[in-house]
């Protein structure tokens, strides 16, 4: 493994606030720097997946109160890597080694501090590297807590999902699937719907661009809807909530309808959380840290099994990054969305 | 004690289904009828006080989804009664006797089965009668179920209520306060929000007629709030919604501004409920019933020593009934709204 500490780093940095909808190249800025420097206990390491997301883009609106903001000249994030160890001063890693991170800075090559981050060792006879960003990385893990702290779905009962087709949601709804729930996703056109069924394992899913939703749940969802796990916001919320059942439990993860700088859609009377003794739970994985081992743990274990599938939409270049976003933010994406920075190494 | 059994008993059933806005007399009609016949076991009550509550007027709209629904034809009936027993054929009840019940037609005689429903003895000694259709009746357990199963908050937390003024508003704030929360209600008024302030001993009262109600919940509430006790909708449901605290808890009680038949209004965009990870939760007391008997124990103690206050609005006489939905539905009252059907016993 060549030590590549001599050559220059590229880092990207927030430019300019970007208009609503897709975003252009010059959202962001690419600058040439000298590669950092060890300490020691860290490691210098060569990026080669990069996590694209939701905040990825809604930190970047300034109207938003979301809860990460960028502002311009700062250089931007994401909530996990993959990458391969170039350099390393600390006793328990070499290079050569892989490693999956939850900070990571968008840059061709960073420090990374075991002892102060979330470094978990990669290996690739395990399965594809870049599951680390998905089902077994933070997007995993917050599928894990929504449906395991929050939503709890009990065997038998209806779980429905949406933005189904996505990270969160295609993980979602195979750990309801795991434990013994119906499970139905909700995801845009036929296509994914059929990745959603066929990929994912989930009973049904629910084409939204065709017909009524509310008529689609309620068709799809006959005993009612017991957990439903929102990613969405909107029209598909609102159709969700006059579906549940008494006592249901709705797990708030997000909202990407409204992440891309078109501003906030009122959300659906609530009068039915009343009426129905509904919980509205909102939750963030990071709250609840103190479960990341039993995710990996049970996730890992799923895997193995066959009862968890990996799958991510991969935009190549650091160049390309916007794209990556754009991809995520326009439903394009199929499982966990990336940027590839630098070729997987050829295993040897 | 005059045997009444020998009267003619008048009883009011839904007439027709009203148009939006305050009730006519013409929505109900009265009716005479022959004295019910009791049943070993029965009691024969002549109905002393009402309760008028949020149901007995969003029952009436064809178009809402209330829990409960009438069709034009069936007598009604309210959540309690306080009434005299005029004849018993159960071996713990006398003429003369008062009691409460939490089942109650709107009837000026009606029978009893203490065995079949929550019917509780009334002691006059203890305090106004009217009392246990209020901070000891289902009213106040719907604010105690609301603040200690729902809302929990803790010593020195700040609890926001709606409603303020009325019922159920009252006596979660007093609940809240008994406890060591800072408690600010919400009222219509300058006159309600003084009386919140004396006569409930809430910390601050908003007035939601003057000025910016966002604005004047953040003044209110410097530390933001952690517990909204929510019984409104509209425009201070979302105001409420934006000023909660990471972690917040919003018990929901009910939505008096859509219970007139104008309709359902749009609910606050939940992205908050994500970035704040808060938790809202619909309820109905008469899920808690295990809980009862510690709240009346509980509500008595603070009754009996100076913490918890009862106030009622009383609209005299069985056939101004619509008026005393009128006075609810308005926001016209302070504390529990009643309709008196006959005068209390005087006391010997």
């Amino acid at each position: 493994m060549v030590n590549r500490a001599a050559e220059q780093n590229q880092v990207v940095r927030f430019a300019r606030i970007p208009r609503p909808g897709p975003l252009t190249a010059d959202v962001y800025s690419w600058e040439s720097r000298a590669m950092p420097e060890l300490a020691d206990g860290e490691l210098l390491v060569r990026t080669i997946y990069l996590s694209i997301d939701a905040g990825s883009r809604a930190q970047l609106d300034d109207r938003s109160d979301y809860v990460i903001k960028a502002v311009p000249g700062k250089v931007l994030g994401s909530s996990g890597a993959v990458a391969e160890v170039v350099q390393s001063r600390h006793p328990h890693w070499q290079p050569g080694d892989l490693l999956a991170t939850t900070v990571a800075r968008w840059q061709r090559f960073q420090l990374v501090a075991p002892g102060r981050q979330l470094t978990a060792r990669v290996n690739p006879a395990d399965g594809p590297i870049a599951m680390h960003l998905g089902v077994l990385g933070m997007v995993g893990f917050t599928a894990y807590i929504g449906i395991f702290e929050v939503g709890r779905p009990q065997p038998g009962e209806t779980v429905l999902v949406s933005a189904a087709a996505g990270a969160t949601g295609s993980a979602a709804g195979q750990f309801a699937k795991a434990v013994g729930a119906r499970v139905v996703g909700i995801a845009g056109g036929a296509h994914k719907c059929q990745l959603v069924k066929d990929e994912f394992g989930f009973d049904e899913c629910i084409d939204y661009r065709e017909g009524d939703i509310s008529e689609s749940i309620a068709r799809a969802c006959p005993d009612g809807v017991d957990v439903y796990y929102e990613n969405v916001g909107g029209e598909i919320q609102k159709a969700a909530f006059a579906q549940m059942n008494d006592f249901g439990r709705i797990a708030m993860c997000g909202q990407l309808a409204q992440y891309s700088g078109e501003g906030e859609a009122a959300g659906p009377n609530l009068m039915c959380t009343v009426l129905k003794r509904l919980t509205v739970r909102g939750f963030l994985a990071s709250d609840h840290l103190d479960r990341y081992q039993e995710f990996q743990q049970r996730a890992t274990d799923w895997y193995r099994s066959g009862q968890l599938r990996h799958h991510a939409t991969v935009t190549r270049g650091l160049e390309n990054i916007h794209e990556a976003v754009n991809s995520l933010t326009s439903g394009h994406n199929i499982g966990k969305q990336l940027c590839q920075v630098a070729d997987e190494p050829v295993l040897s």
